[in-house]
């Protein structure tokens, strides 16, 4: 059956696929998954929140009363129902958002590379944080856009240094709460500074807000795309409020921009689950998260504080780091004069792992940076994780 | 909180963004919809067909056993078990396919989308059918390729009319079996003549096939990827044996090619539903596929056949058309002087819908073609919509 001695295949790649890479987080999590490792490299929440009883309910009922619609293909622009909850929930007194503006997507992800194919042409300029989102440099990149990275100090992005890098800019993308990778939040201040400085220059403003839910304090801050929402493109995830193993998020953007981003889903993957979204359209429409987000925000601010008290007892007092309240990750300053890449060595070899920051990083990267996550580890191997890795700093010094 | 008068934003969109159109079937069947309507638009599976019961007990009992794994984020590449067993039933005696071969994607479509970003550049000359499958064409026109049309007869696609379009050329894209829109399948002999060909001139050789187990004689052809493994990508689907609506499918590709598809699709949803895959391998590990696919392949069988039978008998003796031995679709070719989408304005008023075959043309399109599906329609219904279309045909003449 087999042809003979055919001609091997020269693989000619196209430029974007040559320069793809794999994310430097997700080859760590592959070495740091044995059970020995203390692990503060992940960033996947808690599978102690996930509601799974909840959510077997669910799958039982939409199947029941619903398996042949649920299992049919379906609309690319997601879900009717789902779509209009989120709407809802989006919406303010003073600013309404349409269900039609809301495209579900196969998570977060899939919404970053919608927004780059449609938004960025080779060397479209993109503004972005310093450090930005790992996932979404990754995304962004394979449509080479030329990054520009906008200041940040320790209340996050500056508002007033877009204005260097302002012209032609297709799209500025921030994450306001918690930020991945620092936990950083904007203040209401400079949320606002930031949408008139984007409306100013008139670049889209990308809200990406997988974590604003987890507030410790359940507080959460007023969202940007209420603020304008002709201008804003907000970015929502089901992955840490209810289970990220569902691929469920969603963006909800001006309708001029959405219609390109349903026509670009088309293509990309026709829809997302009808049954997924059915599903977690039953699992929320009664107000459970109300009830069950307090529990996550519990139980990652208890082992946040954790995490805090251990870097205050075992790290030298040239070591900074970030004090979030909210979210999954806290960010390290080491003194310059230490390569975090180099302490990682170190400390794989004593079992404990982080990721360095420079990844984070689209332009000149600061080396001495790294994150730590805390939110699937217990308090006590937190303890001692954090132990490990104040000595080995001390030792460096 | 909003800001006051903002600038409106002027939105510059990518210029893959600004060719992206709406698939005309998609389109179609959003006025197809209604109950009143005789439609063989429909590119759908028959709901009839899907294992609502087994998919339950399935999601149960993976919910039940596993809720937190297949709940949380999961690998890029796919679910361990289920590539394997992927690759288990493409292998042959002769040809051995490897796990690490199979990316699991989000449908098909999202293999089509992933071989388009890692293939193609701007310009690049992609190979297609006359006629092929539409959402190919959409997936593959994002990255802007030169298609060049390959010959095709009433056997399907012509090997020896590809050393004239060969040179350069990334890919050369084929549906083997029951082709959609055409219904044509390549003979043996053809088969190995393709894949020869392509090995010849170095082409790499998509072998998309979601229908090839819906032979209605239940005899599925021997896979081309087979006979050149290094040369050949195969896609598979569980949209049309199992159920769309989950969206699963896979790409098998050779391992240089495979490592780039998942860095590309890493970076577009960063895995497909861990917990859809666990639920796909609990209901086809122990051979459910075997028992079920044959009530597929009848229910369709007959109903292929009774819409042939009214064709010989409602139809003028100027009209062609494909005589389907599996899948979904017919061809009619209608006389030259008969514009499809003219007749469809007329039985669209008569309250029957089909696609007419334009759309499905890379190049230079055939008006006078159009693509008939039997599988949601029942008998009674069908010789009654193909009665009407027949009487329309004859008034047109």
């Amino acid at each position: 059956m087999k042809i003979e001695n055919p001609n091997p295949i020269q693989w000619q790649f196209s430029e974007r696929a040559q320069q793809l890479q794999s994310s430097f987080i997700r080859e760590i999590l592959k070495i740091t998954q044995r059970p020995e490792i203390i692990s503060f490299a992940g960033g996947l929440p808690s599978p102690a929140t996930f509601p799974v009883e909840r959510m077997k309910a669910a799958y039982d009922k939409v199947l029941s009363e619903a398996g042949k619609v649920a299992l049919q293909y379906g609309p690319t622009d997601g879900y009717g129902p789902l779509r209009e909850w989120i709407a809802n929930s989006l919406s303010t007194e003073g600013s309404r958002i349409l269900p039609e503006q809301i495209l579900m997507t196969s998570g977060s992800q899939q919404a970053l590379d919608l927004l780059g194919k449609v938004l960025v042409d080779e060397g479209s300029r993109v503004l972005v944080e310093t450090p930005s989102y790992l996932g979404a440099l990754q995304a962004f990149s394979v449509y080479r856009p030329e990054f520009k990275s906008v200041d940040t100090d320790e209340h996050g992005l500056v508002p007033s240094s877009i204005a260097a890098v302002a012209e032609g800019a297709r799209m500025l993308y921030s994450l306001p709460n918690f930020q991945n990778p620092t936990g950083r939040s904007l203040s209401l201040e400079r949320r606002q500074e930031l949408v008139e400085t984007c409306a100013r220059f008139g670049i889209p403003l990308i809200e990406d807000d997988p974590y604003g839910a987890l507030s410790y304090k359940g507080e959460p801050m007023p969202k940007m795309v209420a603020m304008n929402p002709d201008g804003v493109i907000y970015m929502g995830s089901f992955s840490k409020v209810l289970t990220p193993g569902i691929r469920l998020g969603y963006v909800c953007a001006p309708l001029p921009l959405v219609r390109r981003l349903e026509l670009a889903k088309q293509a990309a993957d026709l829809h997302t689950a009808q049954l997924t979204q059915m599903v977690v359209h039953e699992v929320v429409k009664d107000g459970f998260l109300d009830q069950h987000i307090p529990t996550i925000r519990k139980l990652y601010g208890d082992q946040c504080q954790c995490m805090l008290d251990a870097m205050t007892e075992h790290f030298p007092a040239s070591v900074t780091w970030t004090k979030p309240e909210g979210g999954m990750f806290i960010w390290v300053t080491l003194p310059k004069s230490i390569d975090a890449m180099k302490l990682l060595d170190q400390s794989l070899a004593a079992r404990v792992a982080f990721v360095p920051g420079a990844p984070f990083y689209a332009n000149e990267a600061a080396s001495n940076t790294l994150r730590l996550s805390f939110v699937t580890v217990p308090p006590e191997r937190i303890r001692e994780g954090i132990a490990v890795l104040g000595k080995l700093i001390k030792d460096m010094l």
